[in-house]
């Protein structure tokens, strides 16, 4: 836990110079477009301790695994989405001496990131070793607007001294990666250039051989005046730069706007690269640092048009809210299906930047309210495209008759984890991706997506549980055995409550689907059916035997479904027990005893009573909760948000609060010592969803919306903005009222603590408590 | 499955060369000696295919884990007996072409291991690309009398040439293991020597520091004559030699003696070691090769003498079982408590070396019945010595009070296995630990073994099972949560049936010995109790509830223990419904499907039932036996001879040797295609029991011998010999009739097929059947 960053309801703020915090700083004031993303990192040199990262979405290596003892099954690889070639490097030399923060005298400093305007700005004064004092202003941006484009305007203002300023301009693409496995480096050069004021660098990832071309171009004012000037360019292997030697007198102030591109193999045929970074160096040129910073602060605005948050009366709950949907906004912009969500986002090496149950479980609900309706489609599309690979997945497993088993952990659809207890056995990801398809259309309507996206995703997903379902002699029923759920904190179980829910629920929405197809869309069904060689009757006999005869834990003393069988033989102790020196668990206790407690991980009989709340009673709820919430550790940061939205569907308000404030500023105050690993981009989902589904208490039902609000204590008020079915809405809960108001040419109709309510195209309605 | 090795009832032979086959040649024709174990690579170069081993007792590194996700508690190394300076070292340069079987024209080519003398010998023809031809005879043996001592007589004859023998004798210390992490080298070089025809070589492990000096001498004779001769010496790092140009003469046999001697840290002073090896080498020249020759063949035959297994009527099986007594005799010599046995001996690099509970499950019987008591006392002093650390290990994982988890794998005493599954959870190694005092106990009648050894590691072994037992309000009866039993094809279980019934086993027993202490050592008891803070009272009253209350997993229906709760809910198939191309399972399927598969590694519920048989009705054994053994897979080398020994118990005579027989030419058939990697040294232990345990019914009941023996259809008779505290018993068992002999000057009560029997002193009896 740090308390170092200044709050702001706007900006994140870190003032003074803090080598210790560096790598933290580094992470939180992390830059990106949904394309790529760049570490807080210094643009000019520092020997400092750091943790470079400049990402690519997509750009990966797949890093030879390491295990004890292999299993048959195993992935090979572990992709990682790798530190890409450092386009931020600006190296300043005043009378010959480097600047380097880690050695010279640091007057001040101060960090900002501008939410509102996605900019990065940092301001320091240093006295080199030479007695040279300057002023230094530094300004980047990766442009959502073009997304091959980042920006960096770096002022040097001369504060005591007469002399020669001497600025290297360069591309460096000499990376490695901390975290890698056998301390390799992954990229080789390819070709380069440097001519005049332009220069790029071309590398090749090794084993994926991903092209990935680099170009900067650079102009130069002093003291406001446009200069011209002979760079003296320099390469050398992966490596190029140009350097500028300008004269200075005290006071004069030199600034270089660099402008960079960076373009890849995804997007571009292999042998254009060069030419096509060279071209989007020229667009950048045309429209300058300064327009291309405008394009990017309108598109800015526009995102927070339709997904900020306000809160009155807690700046700390502002700043951390705006904080996780900024960040959500700069990791995900959705247009390009074949991208996805790391757990950290761009921000760090740490999961490798790759793809888990998280997205469809803790992000989708913030994208299909905040963003337009092809954002999530996106995410969904993602794993449609994997489908194939998913069937071979499940192949290589023992499964047939194009079962599907979504990877663990993917970037390309191929599983890359390998912990069989997680890997083989964590299957209730299957689960959530059906439910994501569920969500979408039950959020946007958008029905036609299950012909035949949906369908074939749900087809592969049920006759996977078919096939993973046996019947037990012994209890007459359908069970379900190894298996490890949501809470990772227990491994190959039997009859996981929350697993047999899901496949049951799959296999039934599954037939749902199958009717709808049937009716709506009969020719396309029909090639389905010969597609898939779907034998319908055979098949679906099994479902609905299954779904009528699964085997759920149940102690019927309690009045509780059980997490798996077995349960009810641990030591049931609250979690307010453990001592503080046996916290966190995980970094205290030995497997096999986390295993044996009862203590939880992260919601998981929850995790199902959360997303099928409507097949429970509100007393059911109440029970479930008041037996697994004081058991359960949460330590993942995916934990609290669910328990906060549960906590609030049931009434227990301060419970809800309390649960949201765990992860509501997480990275920001480094919460759990590991933020300078990387932000946790896809808890931040989860906040979002303790706000807005939690106090707020969106629900989409019957194609209607709800809410349910209520209003923290601290609070004066707060507000949100929700996207839903081409309505942008915004709802203000204050202590006496509700405002409501529809910023759209669409009537919608609402459901406000049960009652219904029409609002009228760009209307205004106040509904006193 | 390989069928090159000729049948022969004393010899291992290989006719004919092989080079495809060398590495499972090389593991097979191993020799040892207890302290060291040389694997049947060439002396001469050989540039063909060769794991080259020269393994050292006691002599390892700690090379770093690998693991995926890494643990808390996890070790940091896996403890390796590494490969050692090669003192084999000959090579022959004939007419300046050296000598390379990779290369040559091998006319004939013959590989023996002389079981009964302990002797390694290989003869050749082979002509060299410069056509001259020579025959080679290379004999050579590890000492049993001298176990610093290893011995090599090699004779070269020049068949169809003059001109000059080249004969290089050296010690290289530049090896290296195929088997390391992270593929580094293991030895650092401290110092070196070589004058005249002595020389030593003296190397130093990294990190663990232990110190080998090999010195080595020669002896040239031709045409029978000692010939003198002035060695080309030759050092360079890691590396000495001494090159000796003999002229010869078609029809000349040139013999070099190379008598080598390894010393160790482990037996010397760190400084005193290049003086102990040349030490060594003067006691070896002293006697000559000849004469330490006689001496290792007369300790062979003592050995024999107490050991031996005869089979008439069947070569193949009578020359499996002596080569598993031959092999066995060879890795474990029992003089030194600090050693143990390694899964595969000293014959490859596989599992390193180190010990696991192999040791006291299926080998203790072996040395218990064959060699003198101390051997058995040593092996269990062995795990005595590192109590300490089995405590600290416990105290790792959470428990208290000095309760002991002994190690999975280990060398010193330090866990070395890094997956939770068997590291944290397969906990019954510890009962397997306390039942080998109950074993060497009644079958030596050493009861003051018990004051304190014994006694001292039940205590901290019952302590640990106290705590690892919860209270369940759900069974109202004690449970044991979380563990793997012996059939590794499970994971994490809850109340293992072999566990619980150990640990309730274990607590008994512990109350029994502590009333035998009090009866027979009160002051030493009232130590003991001061010694280890036992609060006699309050532990034993919690030993004695968990006794009453333990809870075990049983079927009513069936009528049978469950080897775990659940076990029913699994679909069970017979192993004879799986497809060749499944097995082995643990190939074929991923672990998850073999997990949640009824499908059984090795004797699980069985273990229990075969070592605590008296506990059961033959009819409940009968019961278990038919469920349980037709869904085993027998995956492990350990299962055969445990289900064999039941069969033979509940009267399956032809099921107990059909079970015999799948390992009792595991390695010479090579019959899982990896004997390369060494040879299955613990699991000969197992066919050892299958033919005394099992054929011959061989128990120790009431401090007095028991045998209930069949003859096998296929044989014409079986003899075998034992130890039984101070008397050599011989019984041979034909169709008709069973003869006994009593080979020593103590009477000895005997109980043949139930009946009372007294054998005489020095005295034979008949039985007809």
């Amino acid at each position: 836990m740090k308390d170092y960053i200044i709050h702001h309801e706007w900006k994140i703020i870190e003032e003074g110079f803090h080598p210790d915090l560096n790598r933290i700083s580094e992470s939180i004031f992390s830059i990106g477009n949904g394309k790529m993303g760049q570490r807080a990192n210094f643009e000019e040199k520092y020997s400092g301790d750091s943790l470079r990262g400049s990402y690519i979405a997509g750009i990966y290596y797949p890093d030879k695994t390491r295990v004890g003892w292999w299993k048959n099954g195993y992935p090979e690889y572990f992709a990682k989405i790798i530190n890409s070639a450092n386009w931020i490097g600006i190296n300043i030399i005043v009378n010959g001496e480097e600047l380097d923060l880690a050695k010279a005298n640091v007057i001040s400093f101060r960090r900002e990131l501008d939410m509102k305007q996605g900019i990065l700005q940092r301001s320091f004064v240093a006295e080199l070793k030479n007695g040279n004092r300057i002023e230094v202003f530094a300004e980047r941006f990766v442009s959502i607007h073009d997304s091959e484009i980042g920006a960096i305007k770096y002022s040097v203002k001369a504060l005591n001294f007469s002399g020669n300023l001497t600025i290297v301009s360069y591309i460096d693409g000499d990376v490695f990666n901390e975290d890698s496995n056998y301390d390799e480096k992954f990229w080789n050069e390819r070709s380069k250039h440097i001519q005049g004021t332009e220069g790029c660098l071309e590398m090749e990832t090794l084993k994926t051989g991903f092209r990935v071309c680099t170009g900067m171009t650079f102009t130069f004012y002093k003291n406001g005046e446009l200069i011209s000037f002979e760079p003296e360019n320099f390469q050398k292997e992966k490596y190029i730069e140009s350097k500028v030697q300008i004269p200075v007198e005290n006071g004069d102030t030199v600034v270089i706007e660099k402008l960079t591109s960076t373009v890849t193999s995804l997007n571009h045929p292999d042998d254009e690269l060069s030419v096509k970074a060279h071209e989007a160096i020229k667009r950048a040129l045309l429209r300058g640092y300064n327009g291309m910073l405008e394009k990017h602060r309108n598109l800015w605005s526009n995102k927070w048009d339709s997904s900020d948050i306000i809160i009155e009366g807690d700046k700390a709950a502002q700043q951390g809210i705006r904080y996780c949907i900024f960040q959500l906004e700069q990791t995900y912009s959705g247009e390009d299906e074949r991208l996805n969500i790391g757990p950290k986002g761009f921000t760090g090496e740490k999961y490798g930047g790759v793809t888990y149950w998280d997205t469809e479980a803790y992000c989708l609900p913030f994208y299909l309210s905040s963003a337009p309706v092809e954002v999530s489609k996106n995410l969904l599309l993602y794993r449609h495209k994997h489908l194939m690979k998913a069937i071979n997945n499940a192949e290589k497993l023992g499964f047939k008759n194009g079962a599907a088993l979504y990877p663990m952990v993917t970037i390309n659809g191929e599983e890359c984890h390998n912990e069989w207890e997680i890997t083989f056995e964590e299957i209730h990801r299957n689960g959530a991706i059906a439910y994501a398809i569920y969500n979408y259309v039950n959020y946007t309507g958008d029905k036609e997506y299950l012909a035949p996206f949906g369908f074939e995703v749900l087809l592969a997903v049920s006759r996977y549980w078919s096939q993973r379902t046996n019947w037990s002699d012994a209890k007459n029923k359908y069970v379900i055995l190894g298996v490890t759920g949501p809470n990772e904190y227990e491994n190959n179980v039997n009859n996981n409550f929350h697993t047999n829910y899901l496949a049951v629920w799959t296999l039934k929405f599954t037939l749902e689907v199958i009717d709808f197809l049937k009716k709506e869309f009969p020719y396309l069904f029909e090639e389905l059916v010969s597609k898939w060689k779907f034998s319908e009757i055979k098949e679906t006999t099994r479902w609905k035997d299954i779904i009528a005869n699964m085997y759920f834990p149940y102690d019927s003393n309690k009045g509780i479904f059980l997490q798996q069988d077995g349960f009810l033989d641990k030591e049931i102790i609250p979690a307010s027990e453990l001592s503080e020196s046996e916290q966190p668990i995980n970094q205290n206790w030995s497997w096999d005893r986390i295993l044996r407690s009862a203590f939880i991980k992260q919601a998981d009989t929850l995790q199902s009573m959360f997303w099928f709340e409507n097949e429970f009673s509100e007393k059911e709820l109440k029970k479930h909760f008041d037996f697994y919430e004081p058991i359960t550790v949460h330590e993942s940061s995916l934990s609290p948000c669910i328990h906060s939205v549960i906590a609030a569907k049931i009434g227990y308000h301060q419970k809800s609060y309390e649960l949201y404030l765990r992860t509501s500023r997480l990275d920001l105050d480094d919460y759990n010592n590991d933020t300078e690993d990387g932000l946790h981009i896809t808890s931040m989902g989860g906040t979002w969803m303790a706000v807005v589904m939690g106090f707020g208490g969106l629900r989409v039902k019957n194609n209607a919306l709800e809410f349910n609000p209520f209003l923290p204590a601290k609070w004066k008020s707060y507000s949100f903005k929700i996207n839903f079915r081409g309505r942008h809405l915004e709802i203000k809960i204050e202590a006496e009222k509700l405002t409501l108001s529809n910023h759209s040419n669409l009537p919608v109709d609402l459901k406000i603590w049960g009652k219904d309510l029409l609002l009228e195209t760009n209307s205004t309605k106040t509904i006193q408590k």
